[in-house]
Formats: C-alpha cells, sequence, structure tokens
C-alpha cells in the first residue's frame, strides 16, 4: 500500500517498493487541495510505475481549514519562514495512514509505503520517524489484523534522505520526474509557481543531484 | 472535541463532557454507512445537548469496502457471532480521532472524547484502552501544538462501563435517548430493526438499567 501523492518524493517510494518486489496498491487523496494537479500526476505516476491498482479517496479536511493548502484566506508563502510553516495540514498523515491502513486490511496488505522525509521536510511533525514508528504500533492495535498476530509494517524509504538523495535513487529506479507535480500552487495544467518552498525544495534538490530539472514552470 | 455518532453512547459522551464545563464541538462522519439515520439523530443531540458547533464531515469510506456497515454486499447479521463481526469497519476509529484531531488543532481545543467501550465493545480492537493511549500518544508527535510541547488528552469515559450503566449515567445527565438512533440498518426515519447487535446490546442496556426503551422498532 503506497501513498502517492504524485509529487517527487512518492513517486521515488512507489518504485522503490515495487523494486523490492511488491505488487503496489496506491491510494491518493482529493481532500481539498489547492494543487489539483497534484492528482492528476498522481494518476500518470500509478500508471507509468506500474501500480496494480490505483484508488483516490475524497474526504473533505477544507471543512476543516487551518492550512494554506485547504484554506483559500490563508496564502502560500513565497519565501522560507521559521518553524512549522502555513502549509502544514493539520494532522494530514495521520487521516492519511490511517485510511490507508483501513484499505490494506481489507486487501490483505500488510506493508504500507510513506514518502515523508525529516530532511527537507519543511518542519512537519508527522514526517519524523518517531511519528512513524508511533504510527506503526498504533496500526496493530487498532486493527483486527493485528489482533490476530499479524503485523502491520509502515516504510518509510526517504525519511533520512536529502532531496538530492531522493532524485537519485529515482533516477537509478526510472522514474520519470517529468510526470510528478509538487509545487503548491501548481496551475491547473500542472505547471509550478517556482517560487513556494515545495518549488524550493524540488529545484534545490535537482541541482544537488546534477540532474537536469524536468519540471514546467509557469 | 467529542465524536458524535448519533448513537446512545456518543450522546452521552456529550452530556459528560458538557457536564465537566467543556464548551463541545461535535463532529460527525458521513462515511457511506448503511444507517443514514444516525447522521440526523447526531444532528438532534448535538442540538438538544448544546454542543457549540457540529459539523459532518464527508469521507468515502465506501470505496474501500471491507464492511458489512459500508458494503452492501455484505449482510448485517442479526445473531450473535464469535470473534470481531462483519461490522467491523477497518480502522475506523483511527481515521475518525486523526480527522478530530485535525479540526481540533485548528480550534485550539485540547481534549477529545470518544464514546468507545470495552465491555460490550462487540470485539472491535479500536474500541479498548490501549487504542485509546496509542493514539494520544500519537496525537502530541504527530501535531504542531503537540511539538509545541501542548498536550492532547483522549478521554473515553465510556471505556469500562456496561451499556446498563451508560444508560443510568446518560439518564442522570439528561440525555434523552429517544433522539438517538444505534441499530445497524435503521430505516429511513430512523427506526430500529431489533435483531443486529447493536439493537440488541442497547436493548439489553435499557432492561438491566430498569429504564423503559424509549427506541422507535420497525
Amino acid at each position: 500500500m503506497v501513498l502517492l501523492s504524485g509529487g517527487l518524493d512518492s513517486a521515488t517510494v512507489l518504485a522503490v517498493a515495487r523494486d523490492r518486489g511488491y505488487a503496489c496498491h496506491a491510494i491518493s487523496y482529493d481532500y481539498g487541495q489547492r494543487h489539483g494537479a497534484e492528482l492528476e500526476a498522481s494518476r500518470r505516476v500509478a500508471t507509468e510505475l506500474g501500480a496494480v491498482e490505483h484508488k483516490v479517496v475524497r474526504l473533505d479536511l477544507g471543512s476543516i481549514g487551518g492550512s494554506a493548502l485547504t484554506d483559500d484566506a490563508i496564502d502560500v508563502p513565497e519565501t522560507p519562514s521559521e518553524g512549522i510553516p502555513v502549509t502544514y495540514v493539520p494532522a494530514r498523515n495521520t487521516v492519511f495512514l490511517a485510511i490507508a491502513l483501513g484499505w490494506a486490511e481489507v486487501l490483505g496488505a500488510r506493508d504500507l509505503f510513506i514518502g515523508v522525509n525529516a530532511v527537507d521536510y519543511s518542519g512537519y511533525p508527522d514526517c519524523r520517524p518517531e511519528y512513524i514508528a508511533a504510527f506503526e504500533s498504533l496500526a496493530n492495535l487498532a486493527t483486527k489484523a493485528g489482533v490476530e498476530g499479524e503485523r502491520f509494517r509502515v516504510h518509510a524509504p526517504l525519511v533520512d534522505l536529502s532531496k538530492a538523495d531522493i532524485v537519485q535513487r529515482g533516477q537509478q529506479l526510472g522514474v520519470d520526474y517529468a510526470l510528478t507535480v509538487s509545487c503548491y500552487s501548481a496551475d491547473d495544467s500542472g505547471r509550478a509557481c517556482g517560487r513556494c518552498d515545495a518549488c524550493r525544495l524540488r529545484r534545490e534538490g535537482f541541482a544537488a543531484a546534477g540532474v537536469p530539472d524536468p519540471t514546467r514552470y509557469a
């Protein structure tokens, strides 16, 4: 079970999971994010990287608000900020992992893959290794499969990598990053703003990896 | 932040939280459940028991399937079963608590209330005290508020009570159980089937508490 956003990191994770021999089911969320172009990208990535199945689950996090990514009243910043930025979506990875866990349990899948990253992680609390370990423990208490003695594992293969490392790993595995969209403010055709945190981290990653940046900028 | 299903247990929890002096925000989920009458009940209960605000969040757990409550291909059983029953919805409380946590963080609320019960709990793994404790730990790792040193608490005031105890507690607090719907197969006007596990536990609870059962049966 691979959490797939359509961005650079999760595309790499899908390639890593496939490389480890897993038949991958990919899950994406239509959660009221500004960057709907990411969802289109997730469909292309799932197809190109050979996911067995891809599901887009709708949930209305926009009604909760509280983030620049889901609330039109909060602007996406175009300069780096101190601390946890306004693009933080409260409890997002917990919600995403929980639904993925539910689908995994239905399918009989026991391995969840998520593209969190603690190096270039923008300060999001739910991208840290201790958070991932805590979710794995919870998964094994929360489920029928866990109670019956099976074991869920949550894999975060990018957690210790820099963006440059991630790009290089994906290159080795043949990921076509032109299919991916990372920008928080991408336009409807998926062209990136080039100014938000996500664009900045991505561009610096390609530069540091010595890989040409295939991103289409507006 | 009170998770409110519209059933007997969560109505009691809302009354308990109000009695402890909290200004209560209630959250319900339209998750593709068979028993849509529960949602109507949640609106009545939120109003009658004085919630400050009530939000119904839509999410499409039906697309995941795997439960008699969300998948029309699986019948709701009318006789008690051994082990964890087919009405178990994979990872449901984890999904529900995660979204509630997100809204709580946005509001500045730090206390979450949930009506899980480990006595008459039908064998659901995500209704046990150890599960609730694990979610509380996760909440404090997952969130900006947690990282910044605030502390979320997850309250499960019914966890050790029998259904009869719950009914008596609610009676003391003035809960009108005629407003609530527990049945897994309630009809559109909220009348209960009288045969499913939820109906059986509820009816036995009123009988054991010596309280007249106000449920409207079909």
